[in-house]
């Protein structure tokens, strides 16, 4: 499952570009197995040095399977372009995918604390200088698990640039790309809130992390 | 699997709010079992009528599993906005999930080629009236199935609206919503192509699907 056998064109086995898309994309789908069947959970993730870290709550059902030692696996995808080619059958996507698989553990005592910031600043670059610390209820109510990134236990996939040539050119076909991203738009205000607080750094650095940009 | 334990506010067994999503969104996640432990792609799908059809190579090892009745789910996520809470605690998203169970079959014969066009007319609407038809080699390469939409074998969540107000307000903290969205930019002709053929009006169709819109 963590050797390419098709496109290996497509394949990288650098930590780098892995790191790059765990960093990047916010949300993956953690998966297990429970009673012989898939059990699947889109998640918010992030990577801490050589894991990744999920969170939720202790009510979570599958979060707790995993905790107990069942093998999961993290899927993240970005769409960065769909390939228009001459056919549909050469249509397709630039993107960028990996899947890791591995066993999760859970995380505690004051690396709980620490995991749970690193979990909300990837999302709002700084926050956890901004809010007030968590409470012991708080941390009660939420289990942090984390995922080693082990050698061969993790695919990453990519394709990226124009279209091809088609081999037998078809008259006037227009073939191309569109880019495609996600991004964010203007922080907006709870309606009860003071207007005289300012919009802080950690969301205007949230909306500028994932600003429109140029077609790529 | 397929029954809200927490959150129950957050579900919903409305046919038409699962639908939109599947209609919505590209790419998701295909998760099943192999030798005990998880085995998950992402995948493009589209909807037709009570079924999701998914497709690629016919040497796609999950897909070849799937398709001998190995159990499946199939995750799709849209992060509709990132909410900005007082505490780490509090801060969550504003988000549409959905997570179909069951088990796929192969779509042969004539219901394979109209499969594959609804594949590619989800992602580029009207390609199918632009290109050559499919080729009988193109198909003999590529594998459609199709996953029933069963009553029981689905889960939709989702998040909408503000922050709530925090219970014990801490002075000067903002806190609303981001608003995230995927997006599509202009299409960028092939460098090769010739300059006079026109954008079609699928790929047009695309872009707007895909537009920026103003903050929701």
């Amino acid at each position: 499952m963590t050797r390419l056998t098709r496109h290996t064109e497509r394949g990288s086995d650098d930590r780098n570009d892995l790191d790059a898309l765990l960093d990047q994309t916010l949300v993956g789908t953690l998966s297990t197995v429970v009673e012989g069947g898939p059990w699947s959970v889109p998640v918010f993730f992030a990577r801490d040095g050589d894991r990744v870290l999920v969170h939720g709550s202790t009510g979570a059902g599958l979060l707790r399977h995993v905790c107990d030692g069942a093998p999961a696996t993290l899927t993240v995808f970005q769409l960065d372009g769909i390939v228009v080619a001459d056919s549909g059958f050469n249509s397709g996507a630039n993107y960028r995918s990996a899947v890791l698989r591995g066993t999760l553990g859970q995380v505690t005592g004051e690396q709980q604390d620490q995991a749970l910031w690193i979990l909300t600043d990837k999302v709002i670059p700084g926050r956890s200088r901004e809010v007030r610390p968590s409470s012991t209820r708080e941390l009660a109510a939420t289990l942090v698990l984390a995922m080693p990134i082990l050698p061969g236990h993790w695919v990453y996939k990519s394709r990226s640039g124009p279209a091809g040539e088609p081999q037998e050119p078809s008259a006037g076909t227009w073939v191309g790309v569109v880019p495609f991203t996600t991004v964010a738009g203007e922080p907006v205000a709870a309606e009860w809130l003071d207007p005289s607080i300012p919009v802080p750094d950690s969301v205007i650095a949230m909306r500028d992390r994932h600003r429109p940009g140029p077609p790529s």
